[in-house]
């Protein structure tokens, strides 16, 4: 292998455009559900898309391993010692999500380092590509999983968590899968921070602003952190729904509805005033052992959800909710028991790279506006470990967590093939 | 046996009330869910109640017989021709319901006959003890399927309803259970109108008025009537939480949080109007296939229900409802979509009969006060077929459809020898 910058000698990414449509058509393959993509963190979905992944890599000579969390991990062989630049994103998806979001941050990270391979380019710093588990919080109810762990940033309470459906512990989940629970348990961390150059992850735009704003690719400033409680439950007294008066009534839809109204209002004036904000109720359900058409509904149960890159702008939503929470309880007398609160805090991405890719992104012709991140990712984590962290967005349409992704191949290799040059440039 | 009037020759049926005892007893073990009581309609639950009933009655020489509905019939040996005084209640149940709801007024009327037949006493109108089936919409989103089926007034939608658990169709259960679903199905009506002079139904209050009036017993006026939908659903389209704006949102839980709030207000300013208004939403859930904490909520389904002692309260409240549902459409991009729209009449009580339950009250020392029912009945359905109706209530705290429910015995007893005496009254 030669010495960097060998751009000039590589045709980098872009003829890996057949090789990452075969890695998407069996990603989504090994994940389809018959509506769309699940794969579930820490468990037999995501476990799928790292094996055959993990086969890809193997069989293009690039070297497979696990870390402590039992994220994927690939390399060059012969990698040099030292710091080295980590990039990729996550393989896990929602239930009925989409095939791009989280895949296409490791399929990118692949291809990167099969061009060098192919290539017989050696980056100057080492690169290893990352297939996290564990991002989203769909399954657990907490996100970010694979790479908190590494970090030690896993609580006791995290790893007691529910899984949706099985109703097993995140601790139990991922012991199956082979992380080093105990150390995790622990708090060790099984990352150490000041090996890592930097931390960058390609990622679907999971909302409409880059089509509105006709963006291929964009770099991202920061990313919104959030506040979550998995579930809510405003208790009433269950009763016949003919026969007792409003007045007597302690009913919880009615007093979860009236929460929620005030909520969204909240939501639409503090827009007004300029904040970043936004606010989602993503489940709610009456309780299907006892409820019926003609009972007044004695509980419910409901997800809270606010994000914001702001920290200030989230605790105060927080204390909103809570106050209204209160309110609403004494008025109408019904209780209301929250769960843990659960807590990702906002991050800022790395100005240096942000820089250095917004340079590339010109010199490649593509477009070099930056955006923020409306949503999460473990790009925060790392970035609020204390490693430089940045992120390229491809655009998307029809947004995320839903199985009607449509990302264009020629946008997603276009945004590999910055994220190849970026690793190619100098240190 | 010797002609009626005989009441001062019997000791009626207050020496009964170790035989009630045992009989609620018996019912709450077969019918207990861990929780509280579920029998459900056209199905083990019922089949399990009314075959404890029957076992009682042949010990205590009753003749037990069905009618083409399968509803259990009662009645004493050598009943004499002509038209009988029907009398009795349902015996389903909610989940997770209680007790007493239906099954008191069952037991009630059996006690009747046994008290009859142990003294010898003929009442001057042959008497039979019915024990409906189906009273309770838990189960398939249609009330008064067992009484309804007898006038031929179940629908092909109201057959083909699915059971909110096994999802079989009621016209399945039904004829699993033993009716004459092809008779059912055809509309015909399977008992004469003719040939009942009245029915009469005792049932527990399911509301907090008789307790907060310190009424034991109580004569009803008339039934509420209501409209519901089983299920409506508000779709809007999934997405990422933290990456969709407000303003692009179809955000369907918000969308059914407004409506909610809306309806509740409007139904506040109606009660103040003086209207007879009730208004549920018993049961609400986000789609557990595809809702996620991070996601938005792109579907939510729940039931709506109206109910009013006036046709014109409920036919307007209704279009306030659909008027609702346009606007927020409208607002909020998202959709409405009715399933079948289910009504049950009010219904008035037979004035003489309802005079003649007064007088006796008095002379038995018990409240001669009466009380509209906002629960719905079965009595309804008899009324509204143009057979004489009546119901009288007992007392019962901490409402109904839960398993708190509670009727005092004593309280039962009186209402019971009430409508013994009412039995044995001259035509």
């Amino acid at each position: 292998m030669t010495a960097a910058p060998a751009m000039e000698r590589s045709e980098g990414t872009d003829a890996l455009a057949p090789l990452a449509s075969a890695l998407f058509a069996e990603l989504r393959r090994l994940g389809g559900d018959g509506v769309g993509i699940t794969r579930d963190s820490y468990g037999p979905g995501e476990d799928a898309a790292i094996a055959h992944v993990a086969e890809v890599a193997r069989a293009e000579g690039i070297e497979v391993g696990f870390d402590a969390a039992r994220n994927l991990v690939l390399s060059l062989p012969g990698e040099a010692p030292g710091p080295y630049v980590l990039c990729g994103s996550h393989l896990d998806s929602v239930p009925q999500g989409g095939n791009y979001d989280g895949a296409a941050g490791v399929v990118a990270g692949l291809l990167c380092l099969v061009a060098m391979r192919r290539a017989g380019v050696r980056p100057p710093r080492p690169v290893r590509v990352i297939g996290l588990r564990g991002e989203e919080s769909a399954w657990f109810g907490k996100a970010y999983m694979g790479s908190s762990a590494l970090f030690g940033l896993l609580t006791p309470d995290d790893l007691a968590a529910a899984h949706r459906r099985s109703g097993r512990s995140l601790g139990e989940c991922m012991r199956d899968c082979g992380a080093a629970v105990d150390r995790i348990a622990a708090g060790e961390r099984l990352l150490d921070p000041a090996e890592v150059a930097a931390y960058l992850e390609l990622h679907i735009e999971q909302g409409p602003v880059m089509v509105a704003r006709d963006l291929r690719t964009a770099v991202v400033t920061g990313i919104r952190g959030n506040i979550r409680h998995k579930r809510i439950v405003c208790r009433g007294e269950a009763g016949h729904s003919g026969a007792v008066p409003r007045w007597l009534r302690r009913d919880a839809v009615f007093a979860v509805a009236e929460l929620l109204s005030r909520l969204d209002e909240h939501w639409r004036a503090l827009l007004e005033r300029g904040l970043d904000l936004v606010v989602t109720c993503g489940i709610i359900a009456t309780n299907p052992d006892e409820h019926a058409i003609s009972r007044i509904p004695g509980e419910v149960g409901f997800s809270f959800e606010v994000r914001s890159q702001s920290r200030d702008t989230l605790e105060a939503f927080y204390h909103l909710m809570r106050t209204e929470c209160a309110g609403i309880a004494a008025q109408r007398k019904v209780e209301f028991a929250f769960d843990r609160r659960v807590d990702s805090p906002p991050a800022r991405m790395d100005e240096a790279w942000v820089r250095r890719l917004v340079d590339l992104s010109g010199r490649l012709g593509l477009p070099t506006e930056t955006v923020p991140s409306g949503a999460g990712h473990d790009a925060a984590v790392f970035a609020n470990a204390g490693i430089p962290s940045a992120m390229v967005f491809v655009r998307n349409d029809n947004g995320s967590h839903n199985p009607r992704e449509a990302m264009e191949m020629a946008d997603f290799m276009a945004a590999t093939g910055l994220l190849y040059r970026a690793l190619l440039e100098p240190a």
